[in-house]
């Protein structure tokens, strides 16, 4: 039996949604919202597209884009501050999972006393939050659906994740025509990341036949399309694919919750401030084969999924075509395929270190295979030569 | 661009879910529940089995089973004075469609001056209504999980249909052990409704990509296990995947909302009391027929979730496969093809006062093809022959 109660934001999905984020505004009742983004969305101009849709529905705004690739605690701190003081009333986060994470984490401190701390795991944010609407520029992330926040620790050296209902954004705008400015291998790592959602969601213990059907569609999308959107700045059938991805498998893997690849990718990429997408990558095939004796079933139909042949061969068989199948789009894609060939330094106390944090990870909980720090070292080490 | 803000129930599934009635009770806040009801699964001792439930989280009830197959306006009035009476603070229904909506129309009623009437159409509904708590006995009707209710007008001999987001009920508990006392015509009929729901939510107008992974997943499972589960009281697999169907084919369809099919049936089912399911698996195929040229790709969708070939043949003749798939499974489930085979008596003045009546339901909106009278006509005469 499960009890599944799900929370999704309100979506506003497709080409030049973003003319909706001023009406949007105002149905929240903001008076000034604070815009989060980042130095790429900026150049590419998404902001002076947005601007002129909040001044038409006479909505101020504060902009705030002093923020790095896995954001950190003293930016949460700083953006809070910028918040507070320019006394804004609703967060608008334009960019990718970075500016989201900084838009969620600014929501929580600015209603709750302490620091970002205080809330990391499962279930700690008690006050209602600012209303938050996110307009996402990855298809990949999916930050703007999620009931997780994603910070980095610059103390303790370790990325903490926040999971709560109130997390969930009010609404999120999701326009394909953003896509066209992302670089190709932004492209392929968040493309990367949208993968590791829809099968991490796939096999998770909290998985279910609402978020099955979600996660499985995800799958046959990304791997008809990421490699056309990665070849294709404006191939725009592609774009609308992935993002509608994005959004599908954000859903299901907010609902199913994830595992042991994130669990690990959260660790390595703070350390290392690797892409979230590219360590996903390098991570999915060593944990699908940790994770194989447990969920040779689910692996069969993801490998249905990603296009492998249905009948045939055993099921055993079928599974393992899952993880080649992975494998080979990241191969494809050109994403590199072990941490060393990121240009990580291996050691042993690295991989220990990470390896532990990983370990108290609050996805790790749902991974369908149990993991202790000798499974989860030697993943990670495996991950590392590739 | 589309705007989908999904609302779905909290939903409570499995085997044994029923146990979880009292539990939500209090979760909801009841002191008193109003449970709804019908005579077949009172008989069925599902009652029996749910009210120790509610006598252990110290739940009061006052038990309501006055209903008939397609309710009427005065049995909502009835059981509306019985819940004030009864000081009920809360609504469970227990039951197939009917005890449901008259579960729906009461709470609206205990919270809204007039009668029901008044709130016939879209978002009529003003006022907040009483939690409710549906607990489904055939795997079909979705009326647990959908902002649909619908109530025959006893005056002017109609269906009403009442849409709103305050019919989405709180909880929706699904428990597949109760499939296991229906009959097969019912499951057959029933079944055959979560078909409707899921073909005319992947036509219609508002679909997207949400509902549609929704749409197919439910018609893949109907394909597989409908048949299983109509000669089988006991194949529990047929009965988890028939009720997950109905669940999935309610979601898209409350969200994306439904067609002519329902229109129809709703007008055809009221005038001669035939069961709902019946009712949709006669029109199903002719409406199919009229919609093609509008949703040709679609029924190629359709045709192969339904288990046809994918490839082959032609997207036409694909298409063409969807609709004798569906009258291929009505008639192995032994539902008759026409309503004259359902001993409906033809008359040009029922044709035409049903086909009027339809027009005016708010379902058609959404119907791929526009539909006027003559061509509701039509379609309603080819289904009284088969
Ligand atoms: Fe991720
Ligand atoms: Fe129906």
């Amino acid at each position: 039996m499960f009890i599944q109660e799900f929370r999704i934001p309100e979506i506003i999905f497709g080409r030049g949604a973003i003319e909706q984020v001023g009406y949007c505004a105002r149905r929240v009742g903001a008076e000034k919202v604070f815009v989060v983004t980042d130095p790429g969305v900026l150049d590419a101009g998404w902001i002076d597209v947005a601007l002129p849709f909040l001044k038409q529905e006479e909505v101020d705004y504060e902009i705030w884009h002093d923020l790095t690739e896995n954001p950190k605690d003293y930016e949460v701190e700083q953006a809070t501050r910028a918040y507070i003081d320019s006394k804004c009333d609703a967060i608008v986060a334009i960019g990718g999972g970075s500016p989201i994470d900084v838009a969620k984490a600014v929501a929580v401190m600015a209603t709750h006393p302490g620091t970002i701390h205080d809330y990391e795991g499962v279930d700690k944010i008690t006050n209602p939050l600012p209303p938050m609407i996110m307009v996402p520029s990855t298809a990949g992330s999916g930050a703007d659906i999620t009931q997780f926040a994603v910070v980095m620790d610059s103390k303790r050296n370790l990325k903490m994740i926040l999971i709560s209902k109130s997390l969930v954004p009010d609404i999120s705008i999701t326009d394909p025509l953003i896509l066209t400015t992302k670089d190709p291998q932004l492209t392929a790592n968040t493309g990367m990341d949208a993968l590791a959602h829809a099968i991490e969601a796939y096999v998770s213990l909290a998985a279910n036949f609402l978020t099955d059907s979600y996660s499985l569609t995800a799958i046959r999308l990304i791997s008809a399309y990421l490699g056309k959107s990665v070849a294709s700045k404006t191939n725009l059938e592609a774009k609308d694919a992935m993002a509608k991805a994005s959004l599908l498998a954000a859903i299901a893997a907010s609902n199913a919750l994830i595992g042991a690849v994130h669990a690990l990718a959260h660790q390595v990429g703070g350390k290392f401030d690797l892409p979230h997408g590219m360590a996903n990558a390098i991570l999915l095939p060593h944990v699908m084969e940790y994770n194989y004796p447990a969920c040779i079933e689910r692996l069969a139909d993801i490998a249905e999924a990603l296009g492998q042949p249905a009948g045939g061969t055993n099921l055993r068989e079928r599974a393992r075509g899952a993880i080649e199948a992975v494998r080979g789009l990241a191969r494809e894609l050109g994403i590199v395929e072990s941490f060393a060939g990121a240009g990580c330094l291996y050691s042993e106390e690295v991989i220990h270190t990470l390896s532990a944090n990983a370990v108290k990870d609050a996805c790790l909980i749902t991974n369908p295979r149990d993991a202790g720090l000798t499974d989860i070292c030697g993943i990670l080490s495996r991950a590392f030569s590739g």
